[in-house]
């Protein structure tokens, strides 16, 4: 059984952007789209049934996090994360590489920070042809993490999109050492394929690019794995010190990849960024910057972000946009979340969340409107 | 325009346990009943539409903290408490004595603690006559309370239901400290009932019993209260050191009171007291203690409370309680309440504020019925 499939609906005229449709078992993903990062098998200061009804139809959940915390087992005796986490739509987890290299060491990091900007240190031990050796930053206990055990955890979970077990190399690298890192995460991705291809469970499995910021690496890593038999492709590692290079990267990246399979763009989710990256085609992004930036007081509007903190929004008694259906803006006024803020009452949180995610749906939605109508 | 009225639909015959029906001009308050806290206009980790949907029929929000965020005047300008935090249900505030006198000093309280219990010092600069000169913890301000300017500010909140300018005094206090506090607290009563009566406003203003845990002050301070024209009374001041001494002045004092108006028993609401003061003839109870319980992981059964970051939860894949119908329960099981706890996940607190508040609810609801029943 495997009714995972992609369904192309519509190439704009005007650039390599597409309107498309992701057939998971647990319902349709309208792509482009953005991913919710629910990290802990829960988008912060949400609950999942609100997180539905927003209208998100991805959720990015972190195998490393739900690994150490309560544990791939204790998922998978609830009868797997859909049901651990009561979501009936579809979710995706990484193979919990990228947090061993660049989240795990140093103090607890409550959330994900930018990708491919730390440097290796502190709790991987080591890395071996095998797989990652690292300390638990829950209770210092030594974790392996390999190819074969990435994907039983996430075989365990048992999301409907699963990601292949991969080296982040940091951005500031030799050539000859990405070069290692680049064909040891190829073979890490070819083992973890293997492993998922003896019991598919209806997943579908992205692989993922790497290369940094080198135009042939990237390209040797599309060449790569394209051959094989993945469902999909993510775009990882570094992509470059700021915007502009990220674009290049991507504008030279996007079409090495089989047009007829979903691409997912990890780690990246501000506007600006989607803003350039949806004309270059890209299918899905997730970021966890829409809820840290409305936990941090940051509401979206369609004229930016403003900061609700500020003075000037104590005595406004209008919603945060006025036009917004979402549930914060059917009922409290800019105002009021000003004085929950100050207050620092938790309520602030869970209303600006939700009103930043229906934000992203919106805006998602309205790409796709543009793409169908060749306008982006 | 006074729509507030107290209408006594049984007494039992086993106890002075009574039925009632307290009418606001936001609806109904069926008695005995339990009162959220919500200091700053939200119920820690809920919003307001959640709240009412637990069916919390009273919400308590407390002046002081409204009056130096965001300013009642703010309040006032949006159209008042019901307006500003999005209520449609009664609401009572009290006259921001209480926090004055017990809240105000030292670190910054985050939630109201057990009343009574704390030596007046700090930032209660003066007491006189006229009111209390105190400093702001928000920002250093001199802030002077009186009768008059806090009522003024109850008028701007427009709370169904105030309460009069109090003091309240240490639990260790000689006798002849807690007469002139009490004499004095009783001129300030008149004076905020005064303050009141020129612009009712459709509030019901509820007269405060002081007298600390001395019999012969309570008798005083109910002969004086009782012949005002207050719309109900509520118990405050000290109770005593232990659940006996309670139990003992509420018995003797609650006889004092008119059965025709209603009865508060302010800033208590345990279960044990709960259970033992309904009996008394109690109508309503206010406390933060089921939701701060919420927060540190203490859900509410009826076999008691239980702590769920113990690791017998960690797998026990059923509801809170099998039978209760509440928001929590009918979606999330303990393991999964267990497994956010551990993982210091907002939602944890929204999920388990919400179960403990539909609990009271609910239990307030079978005592409702055993006193029709003549059983307590």
């Amino acid at each position: 059984m495997n009714s995972f499939h992609f369904e192309l609906i519509h190439c704009s005229k005007k650039s390599r952007a597409r309107v498309g449709r992701i057939h998971t078992p647990h319902g349709i993903i309208d792509t482009p789209n953005f991913v919710a990062v629910g990290t802990n098998g829960t988008v912060k200061a949400l609950d999942n049934t609100l997180l539905h009804d927003i209208g998100l139809q991805l959720m990015f959940c972190n195998t490393y996090h739900l690994l150490l915390q309560p544990g791939t087992q204790v998922v998978k005796q609830a009868g797997g994360l859909h049901q651990f986490i009561h979501r009936k739509l579809p979710i995706i987890t990484d193979s919990g590489g990228f947090q061993v290299f660049s989240l795990a060491y140093g103090s607890v990091a409550d959330e994900l920070k930018s990708r491919g900007t730390k440097k290796q240190e502190g709790s991987v031990l080591k890395i071996t042809e095998e797989g990652v050796l690292f300390r638990s930053y829950r209770n210092g206990a030594k974790v392996m993490l390999t190819p074969e055990s990435s994907i039983q955890a996430q075989k365990d979970l048992g999301a409907d999109i699963i990601i292949p077990f991969d080296e982040l190399p940091p951005y500031h690298i030799a050539p000859d050492a990405l070069k290692t890192s680049l064909d040891r995460t190829h073979r890490w991705e070819k083992r973890s394929l293997d492993a998922h291809l003896q019991n598919r469970q209806g997943q579908a499995m992205y692989g993922v690019i790497h290369g940094g910021i080198n135009p042939e690496m990237r390209q040797a890593s599309c060449d790569f794995l394209t051959k094989l038999d993945f469902d999909g492709f993510a775009i990882g590692g570094s992509m470059g010190k700021n915007k502009d290079e990220m674009h290049q990267l991507l504008s030279f990246t996007l079409p090495l990849l089989p047009p007829e399979k979903p691409n997912h763009l990890l780690g990246i989710g501000d506007l600006a960024s989607i803003e350039r990256c949806v004309p270059l085609g890209i299918d899905t992004f997730d970021s966890s910057y829409p809820t840290r930036a409305a936990r941090h007081g940051i509401l979206f509007t369609a004229q930016g972000g403003l900061n609700i903190t500020k003075a000037e929004y104590a005595t406004q008694f209008s919603p945060i946009e006025k036009e917004c259906p979402c549930p914060t803006c059917a009922r409290f006024t800019l105002a009021y979340l000003h004085h929950l803020f100050k207050a620092h009452e938790l309520t602030s949180m869970s209303l600006a969340t939700a009103h930043n995610l229906y934000f992203m749906v919106q805006l998602m939605q309205k790409y796709r409107n543009h793409i169908l109508e060749d306008l982006l």
